[in-house]
This record gives C-alpha cells, sequence and structure tokens, in this order.
C-alpha cells in the first residue's frame, strides 16, 4: 500500500493514537516496534486541541513527530457513542462536547474538512455506524444515510495525495451488505472498510457478516476491518482477505495489566507473578521482555508506576506485530492456513 | 568516584527511582540522558516487594535492569516522615506500613541487612534526620544517638565491596553540626553525607549550616548533600565543595508539568504555549526539545496522556544533567565561578 508517508506491508495493524499519541509511548518506541502506521481519532483531536492548530503546525505528523503513515478515522464512531448527547439529521450530527458542553455539527463536508486539516495519508468517509441491535428498517435507513454521506465526501474531498476510504455498513442484514457494498463501491473509493461490526453482536454474528462482505470488495483495493479485534481476529480476518486492522485492545489491556504472550494471556498483578523469574514472553525479543521479569513489571504495576504502562504496552504491541509479521511471511510462502492452525493449537490466541 | 558498578564523574545529580523505577522512564531513557547513578528508597523497596524478594532476583541492579552504580537511602528519613505512626528508640524505630498498617522495626543493623539484600554500591548509616523547628536539647540527643546508629552500621557491615557512606545531622546548631561531623568521621565511613537539611528551614539558614559543615568533611572523601535541590541549590552546592545531589524536584515537576529550561521555569499548561512552535527550551537537545513543540506537550498534558510525563521527565532530568556537566566542564578549566556567575545572570536558575 503506497502512501504520502511511504509504503505500508499488508496485512497491517494500526496502533490507536486517540489524542496524538498512542498511549504510554513515544514515537520512538513505536519505531522501535517497527509499527509503519498509525490511527488518530479526528473526534478527540477535533476538540483538542483542534484541528486548525494542527493544521497551523503542519498537519498532524509534524505536530506529534511521527513521519510514517497515518490514518485518521471520520470522527462519526465517537460522535455517534455520545447518544443522547447528539442528533443526526440528513445534514450531519450535531453533539455536545463531552469536554465543555459546547455545541458542535459533524456534517461529511466537515469531516473531510477537519481530516484534511489533519492531514494524514489516509482518511475516512463520515459514516453512521449503525447501532446493534436495531430494527431492519432503521438499519435500512443508516445505510442508505451512510451512503449518501459517503458521495458527499468524495464530492469534496480535495485532490491532495491524501487516500480517502469508504465505509460499508448494513448492520447484521446481508442483503443491505451486499447494497451498501455496490453503492460504496459504485461512488468509488481508494479503498473500502468494514464499519458497524463488533459492536456488541456475536463473534459468530460480526464473522457471518465479515465473512459475507470481505469477498465483495474491489480485489484491488485496501480492505480495512474497523475496530478488531483480538489476536485470534486478526488472523481469522487475514484469512478471509482484511489488509488492515486497528484496535484499542493491545495497548488498552496492557494499562490494565492484561499481557498477551505467547503462552497465553498473563494478568501481570495476580499473585503467582510476584517471585517469577522469567519474562512475561520467554518467546517474545521485546525491549519489556529483553530486560525485565515477571516479578518486576507486577511490582511497578502494584506500585502504579508510570512505567508499568510503557512496558506492558511496548510488549503487547510486540506481540500483535510479531503475529502480524509472521502471517505476512507465511502468507509469502503460501503457509498461511498451516501457521494459523499451529497457533490456534497453542495458548497464543487465547 | 569508584565504585562496583564503574566509575562515577563529580559533581553528579542522582535521580530518585522511589520504588525501583525512576518515574515515568525507563532504564533505556536514563541511559540516552547519560546518568551514571540514581538513587533507590530503601522504605519503599522493603515494603514493596521487600528486600528479600529483589536479594533473591540478584539484587537492586539486576530486578530493575540497571547495570550502572545506584544508591540506596538507609530508609531512615521516610520512617521518621511516618510520625505519628512510628515510635524512636534507642534501639531504632517501629513503624506501621502506610500500605497495610502493618507493624515494623528499623534498626541500624536491620539498614544495613536491607541495604545489603538491595546491593546497591553505596548503603546510607541509619540515622535520625532531625526535624525542622526542634529545641536544641532535642536536636542534640537526636544527634547523638545518630552518632550511635552510625557506629552500630559500621559494626555490622559486611566486606562485601558496597561502600557505606555517614550521615553528618546536629540541626541548626553550628557547635552540634561540628560535635556531628568529628564523631561521624571517626567512626570512618567511605563517603559523608550532610543530612538534617532541606527540611523546612529558610534557603539562608540552610545555606549557612552547609557552609559550615562542608569544609569540616574529608577532603579525599565524597561529599553528599541529601535531598537538595532547585537547580541554583546545585550551583552553591558545588561551589562549596558538594560532589553529590539527589531531588525528587526535577521528576517530581516534571510530572506536574513545570520545567526548568534556559529561559527559565515553564509551566506547560499555561494557554501561553497553546499556539507555541517552538522546544520547550530552545537551547536543549534532549529527545523531548529535538522532537516536540511546547503546543503539543502542553496538549499532551492537557489531555492527561501519559506519554507527557515521560517527555518532560526526560527534559527536566536534561537540564539537570547540563547543568552540571557544565559545571565539571567549568571546573576542569578553572573557571566554575565564571560558569556560576554567568548562569545567575540569565533565566536558567530561576
Amino acid at each position: 500500500m503506497r502512501t504520502l508517508h511511504g509504503e505500508v506491508q499488508t496485512p497491517v495493524f494500526m496502533p490507536v493514537g486517540t489524542q496524538g499519541a498512542v498511549k504510554a509511548l513515544g514515537p520512538d518506541d513505536l519505531q522501535r516496534l517497527d509499527y509503519e502506521i498509525i490511527l488518530g481519532n479526528t473526534f478527540h483531536l477535533y476538540l483538542r486541541p483542534g484541528h486548525e492548530l494542527i493544521r497551523d503546525f503542519g498537519g498532524l505528523h509534524q505536530f506529534i513527530s511521527w513521519d510514517r503513515p497515518m490514518l485518521t478515522d471520520s470522527g462519526g464512531f465517537q460522535v455517534f457513542s455520545l447518544a443522547p448527547l447528539r442528533k443526526i439529521s440528513e445534514d450531519g450530527v450535531k453533539f455536545q462536547s463531552p469536554l465543555d458542553g459546547s455545541s458542535h455539527t459533524f456534517s461529511p463536508e466537515y469531516a473531510v474538512q477537519v481530516q484534511e486539516a489533519l492531514g494524514a495519508d489516509i482518511i475516512m468517509a463520515f459514516d453512521e455506524c449503525t447501532p446493534y441491535p436495531a430494527e431492519r428498517d432503521y438499519v435500512k435507513k443508516s445505510m442508505e444515510l451512510t451512503t449518501r454521506w459517503a458521495a458527499r465526501c468524495r464530492e469534496v474531498k480535495s485532490d491532495n495525495g491524501q487516500a480517502l476510504f469508504g465505509i460499508v455498513q448494513g448492520g447484521m442484514e446481508k442483503d443491505l451488505r451486499d447494497m451498501s457494498t455496490k453503492q460504496i463501491i459504485d461512488i468509488g473509493f481508494d479503498g473500502y472498510a468494514v464499519g458497524g461490526l463488533s459492536v456488541g453482536e456475536s463473534k459468530t454474528l460480526m464473522w457471518e457478516m465479515a465473512e459475507h462482505t470481505l469477498p465483495l470488495l474491489p480485489e484491488k483495493s485496501p480492505h480495512y476491518l474497523m475496530g478488531v479485534g483480538t489476536p485470534e481476529d486478526i488472523l481469522k480476518g487475514i484469512k478471509i482477505g482484511v489488509d488492515m486492522f486497528d484496535c484499542v485492545m493491545p495497548t488498552r489491556n496492557a494499562r490494565n495489566g492484561n499481557c498477551f504472550t505467547s503462552r497465553g494471556r498473563v494478568v501481570i498483578k495476580n499473585a503467582r507473578h510476584k517471585r517469577e523469574d522469567i519474562p512475561l514472553d520467554p518467546d517474545c525479543d521485546c525491549y519489556t521482555c529483553r530486560n525485565f521479569s515477571r516479578a518486576y513489571l507486577r511490582h511497578l504495576y502494584s506500585a502504579k508506576e508510570i512505567l508499568a504502562s510503557r512496558l506492558l504496552t511496548i510488549h503487547n504491541l510486540a506481540y500483535y506485530q510479531r503475529l502480524i509479521h509472521g502471517a505476512r511471511k507465511a502468507i509469502e510462502a503460501g503457509g498461511f492456513l498451516e501457521y494459523y492452525a499451529a497457533l490456534s493449537e497453542g495458548e497464543g490466541l487465547k
């Protein structure tokens, strides 16, 4: 995948930098972890410090000192999750800032404008992330609104080198997913995302919808499964053709002391780790695992030391990176299914 | 200064790693900042995770992954600050853990034993840090108790290569400082610390006592002014012959958004920094100043991002390091007083 700030190998996982920082890490840490692309949240950055300020600093890359590719979401997901402090109309969404109660409106045109000010390599169309559960009638209307908004985003998007991705909605209704996909493809985007999944439905239903939708996307464009997921989800997604993932799970879990390892989850605060003189993950070569014992990490976590968040986040992101890099290598060697099967037999995906 | 883990150039500032971590930083950050020695707090580490656990991990160096020199305090200062939850006797101090209310006793012998388990390169005699203000009679008794405790520490100290430093007390009474210094020197230590200052007295009084006491210490032994201080204090201390300093000020201030710069203090949360596209300190070459604007740092601080603590701590410690390195160079060149005078004329010490 080629972007303004260089190439990105796929499949790829994008750490979430909600407010202009991947929580607990600096760009130095992310570069050492070999992450090629990160995600910024338009909604949060719009509210604070403001997209105009960031534009005046030369864009988000410059502002946060990240010179590799970046993607911003449209702000839609966060705006909709403000319910009942938001109101949807054909024009857009009016909402109150959770920071100071002030009134704001996001329209498709404005979401593009804000994202152009932020200047990420990839920006997203403004959509309604359909809630779950929802009546079929609502899902259909919401999907159609997303289509009209997508067309408006495409229409106003400047020819500035930023890629614009469209988002497929349609809830848990296969025929609506079909319609949405067709409409979004007809408008024409640089990449396609599947939205509205992982919003409360069962994993079975989520994968039923993802498996149904992914094959409908244009083969040559990047496929992005938004907000997903667990390590198991990542491999399932790759299997059905997903190229891009993002999720707060590795970073948020780390801050809560919940760590992914090749031998299964480690809840670092548990008493069993108090005297454990082995790395968090003996099969990991990240900074944390090369230098510290589980006992020390548990101590830092128990003592509420800030360093615990950084070290555990470094590890969880190293774990995701290894998972994805392994998948890439396996795909190149034609052995992805074997890779997936081998990992499924162990404890590493649990 | 030679230690088990290598040489330390003096004068030197020791960042405080209270609970086995210099708050918000990893050993990687400290090494990039070129810090040669850090301080650990015996009291905190004794309570959590426990000195025996740390000993079983090969000592504090191994436990926290720091292979350079380290100093531990004796725990005395923290134990005394627990008042009224502690009781002093000739034998030692009985106190209740602020973590769980459990009962503990620190004696001079036990303080040495705990510090031997931690295994720092330099350990400190167990003293009573005389409170201020205090009656002369109390100060004298307290000073004499510190002397008897110092002798007991010296007596039980193993011949294991760890350096043991004695601590001079005597409150704000010059003749008692004289007596204390003589008694502590008579016992004989590898280095000498001036304790009981910066405990609430005026700066004038503090420097009067320090200036009185420093010349009484053996010229060839390291001189350590405990718990000091501001940038101005550091230079004043160097001027009167102090070799070693420690203070939570650069790290604690950083976490509160209070930054030292060559152009004076910067309180990063202030609105004036909101759009400031210059480094925190334009004359600083630390990671933070090389990569980020004041506006971004203010944003991180306002958004309560963990990264703010790390970046501001890196900068404040870089500031202290530059101050001290400048002093060393000036001393070597025979121009310390000029260095001090030049800095005093600017904003950098404010």
